[in-house]
């Protein structure tokens, strides 16, 4: 068996082979320009390979995962040139009709990579939330990852915003929903300087980690996943957890039981590999 | 085949039994006292029927629905006396030995016949919410109860209350959550009336819709069901519904697909039977 893993997202592709054996054999990265552009080299870089039993495809969102639909397989409204509304999956499956295929957004894949080899390793469903340029989720519930109508669209969420915190929010759609609120930008903007720039002991983070509870209190009632991992890059923030899992506290007032806060709301553990991991995991199970 | 089902509410239990073929058979209602009260007579109904081979019970909760758990099959912190810490899925497999048995929360079980012959049948996943005295949610995804640590307690998410709005919140836990603030006794106490004398151009429902289509925002945003369903005696005022979605689209502000509202955003179709119904459906399943 060989199978194939992309992880398109906003900034780059991430692409790898395994042969299930002996983890990521090959991986190549590169910049997310056009489709035009990437598609080929994408295509030229899998080419090298005999045959692709299956291929994960992980895509950065929001996109159409829902086969009823006469979009599936596509890119949503994006505001990534050249993007919206291209039919990724198509693209793929016509230049390897014999491939089986997955497709998930990148956040699902990460998150089922966590379940299966990481920071959620040994559980049935856990969240992923990254953090970084925007808030993405990813939800595993039973093992597999949760699809209804669509892919879930955690960092969305509408929020309580502190009567305190002036910021406007940078969310185009909801302006002060989690992302619009919570995600780097949003730092950068209320504060004057990047999340990266600014001191540990500084208040930004406990507003930070209130808003990352108040995410979490919502998941942990919606979604009762077994954990809640994080990742990207303001989760980099390692004195966030310990501030995040006492608001958390807080605002849940005693209501619904959790495993114990330590090991429910944790950094993840495969890193920047997470997404990548999981689209591989995903190709495997195609098998 | 004979199965039972039972529907352990708050105020009332309801014991039911089916062939599986021929609809609800048999069935009693009666008022929920003690456990002490309650279970001798709840065993004399089930005793009745020569052999049941298996039995779906759907409690009010929360209750402990972990099979890795100590307190597997009991009801939690619960202010009904006598039902706190109470094992009931254990006393009911202490009399009946030979029997199998489903469990879930009450309104799990009302999602699960509402999918399976209500107002989302022929789909693969559904939000129940029940709007009554508390507010209860039920989640179905890939055609299956979703259970993760737990069962979720989406009545408790945390929302955003109007800046107009001075109600503290009834919650006894978080004060001002979704049930806090759009249950029953919150509109009661709120308006200083009890919800059906209240005219159907109050401006106690554009609050209600808006509290209520916050929550569908961010159902869709976390569990993406392919419909949302209310039931309980607040959702019976039917001009909510299309406040409900006009609300809902503002709120969402054209992030996410979803179906049409009209047939997103819809009131229960078996009515006070979903609980049951779904609770003999469940036992069905076992066998
Ligand atoms: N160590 C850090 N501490 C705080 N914020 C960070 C850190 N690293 C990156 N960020 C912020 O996270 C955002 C970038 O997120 P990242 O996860 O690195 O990439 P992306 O989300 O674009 O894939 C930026 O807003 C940046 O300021
Ligand atoms: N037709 C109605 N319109 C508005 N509110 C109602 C209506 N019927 C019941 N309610 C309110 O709903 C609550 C009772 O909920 P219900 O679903 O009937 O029972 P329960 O939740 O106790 O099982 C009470 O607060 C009552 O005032
Ligand atoms: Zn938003
Ligand atoms: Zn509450």
């Amino acid at each position: 068996m060989l199978v194939g893993g992309i992880e398109a997202g906003g900034t780059k592709f991430v692409c790898a082979v395994t042969d299930g054996k002996n983890g990521i054999q090959e991986r190549i990265s590169m910049p997310t320009e056009t489709p035009e552009q990437t598609m080929p080299r994408l295509f030229e870089y899998f080419d090298q390979f005999d045959h692709l039993d299956a291929i994960g495809l992980a895509s950065f969102g929001p996109i159409d995962v829902n086969p009823k639909s006469k979009t599936y397989g596509a890119i949503m409204d994006t505001p990534k040139a050249g993007w919206e509304h291209y039919d990724i999956l198509g693209a793929m499956k016509a230049h390897y009709p014999d491939t089986q295929f997955a497709f998930t957004t990148d956040v699902n894949a990460a998150a089922y990579g966590e379940l299966k080899m990481g920071a959620a390793d040994g559980l049935d469903s856990c969240v992923y939330l990254t953090v970084g340029t925007g808030i993405g989720g990813g939800v595993v519930e039973h093992g597999q990852i949760l699809q209804g109508y669509s892919h879930p669209e955690i960092g969305h969420m509408l929020i309580r915003q502190q009567p305190e915190d002036s910021y406007e929010g940078t969310c185009p759609y909801h302006r002060n929903c989690l992302e619009g609120l919570a995600a780097g930008p949003a730092i950068e903007r209320r504060w004057g300087k990047k999340g990266h720039l600014l001191p540990a002991d500084h208040q930004a983070w406990q507003m930070e980690a209130d808003y990352l509870a108040q995410a979490c209190v919502n998941i942990a009632l919606m979604l009762s996943p077994e954990r809640i991992v994080f990742g990207g890059g303001v989760s980099k923030q390692a004195q966030l957890f310990p501030m995040i899992r006492e608001s958390f506290k807080r605002q849940m007032a005693g209501y619904v039981q959790t495993p114990d806060l330590d090991d429910y709301i944790v950094h993840v553990a495969l890193g920047d590999d997470a997404g990548i991991t999981g689209a591989l995991l995903l190709a495997a199970d195609q098998l």
